[in-house]
């Protein structure tokens, strides 16, 4: 297999135009790179397209790639499409995920959250809480960003993770008798004042403004989480993470 | 007031070694920036070396700054020296805080969390969860690093934040019959056996690794977070949030 040298070969260029929103949107790929995440996606059998690893980095033998094509690359060229400072050795690209979401119970629901560490952060965390899917409303940053995916941790190939309208969302579960949170700051109940239920959907919003009035209006009922301090809120990831933990009904 | 106009003034240059921590070890100072951080420190009477305007803006009447003074500088001189990549026009040195814990209650104690969003993102949820402390053990990322400050949302103003020897740290708590919870996967308990209590001391660790064993060994108890999905764990600064807003008494 002849290894790739140049940072202007072709696939590379091809590979880079992958670290914009428009290149994924053309493709329907995305990047994904690091031995965690591409791990994640193996073992998820994710719709990978290629790996790619430098000279020093072998596709570990337990992997169970079948017929996945693998280029190796120089170092020099590893650094040039990475988005990272220091690259791991071990990239791939991945068809965008598939979702299904016939009968979910529980679901985060998220308006307008642009920070991608944030939004990262709350797709891993809903994962964590056993949450069904994610919902990502209008105004989110793009799933596929490759600082989105890093911060997943690879919960992007655990559940599912869908951009939709929320107002029809919103409308849906509460045809379907689950009950919807949004999270406002006024006219809103002490979260803790919810019981825990197998099936309910959290509605939360953008770092600085919050979840837009529109949505608030449709939910079944408003939440905050009190603020003992001298802060003037939570971390819209924090946030997440308190309120699916204590909505979700325990096992 | 003569503006300064050259990103190689010295006050400039002085202003730059803060975004250092070597500049910031040196001066005992550090560097924020943006109206609501700076903003927070006014409030807080936080001890301003000075403020630091650009042509375009004003410090707000409101304010009360007393006599500290105000360089008047360019916006390219803003930019040159701005951590951020669109300054808003505002910032302050500020004389490193000085801390009183004597009589802490509740504290948030942290092993060597190195991502400076992860730490900052903490210290402002042990403000708004109305924690006492927040101790800064070994190998984590500087206080006063900008982007930790931006990250507390100007929390850091509102608590004490010290740097400390964590075994020292839980051992006081204990001998003050004060409980001291430790954070861990193994031979731990989940969270929601642990009652709501007045005073407790939470300890959590490095993204990676957790919390270091020798002091787990140390802690009244040690308990985890279930997690329900695939996810390997939760983000430290989440599971913080999840922790404290659980361990401490309700009101």
């Amino acid at each position: 297999m002849k290894r790739i040298e140049s940072p202007k070969n072709a696939r590379v260029k091809q590979w880079k135009k992958l670290l914009t929103k428009k290149g994924r949107d053309e493709t329907g790929w995305f990047w994904l790179e690091g031995f965690h995440l591409v791990e994640e996606a193996v073992k998820s059998n994710a719709p990978l397209v290629e790996l790619i690893v430098d000279e020093q980095t072998a596709v570990p033998p337990g992997w169970n790639v079948g017929d996945v094509p693998v280029a190796v690359v120089t170092e020099a060229v590893m650094k040039a499409v990475s988005s990272t400072e220091t690259p791991q050795g071990i990239a791939a690209v991945c068809r965008q995920l598939p979702a299904e979401l016939d009968g979910v119970k529980t679901a985060l629901l998220i308006d307008a959250v642009q920070d991608p560490g944030n939004l990262g952060t709350m797709i891993r965390t809903a994962d964590a809480a056993g949450i069904d899917a994610v919902i990502l409303g209008e105004g989110c940053a793009d799933l596929y960003n490759p600082k989105v995916v890093r911060a997943t941790q690879g919960s992007l190939f655990h559940l599912p993770v869908v951009k939709g309208d929320l107002a029809q969302w919103i409308a849906r579960f509460k045809e379907r008798g689950i009950p919807v949170y949004g999270t406002a700051l006024e006219n809103a109940a002490d979260y803790r004042t919810v019981r825990p239920s197998s099936s309910f959907a959290l509605l939360v919003g953008n770092e600085g403004s919050g979840v837009r009035r529109e949505w608030l209006e449709m939910t079944t009922e408003n939440i905050y989480i009190p603020i003992y301090g001298q802060a003037e809120s939570l971390n819209v990831a924090v946030a997440a993470g308190i309120l699916l933990y204590s909505l979700r009904a325990m096992r």
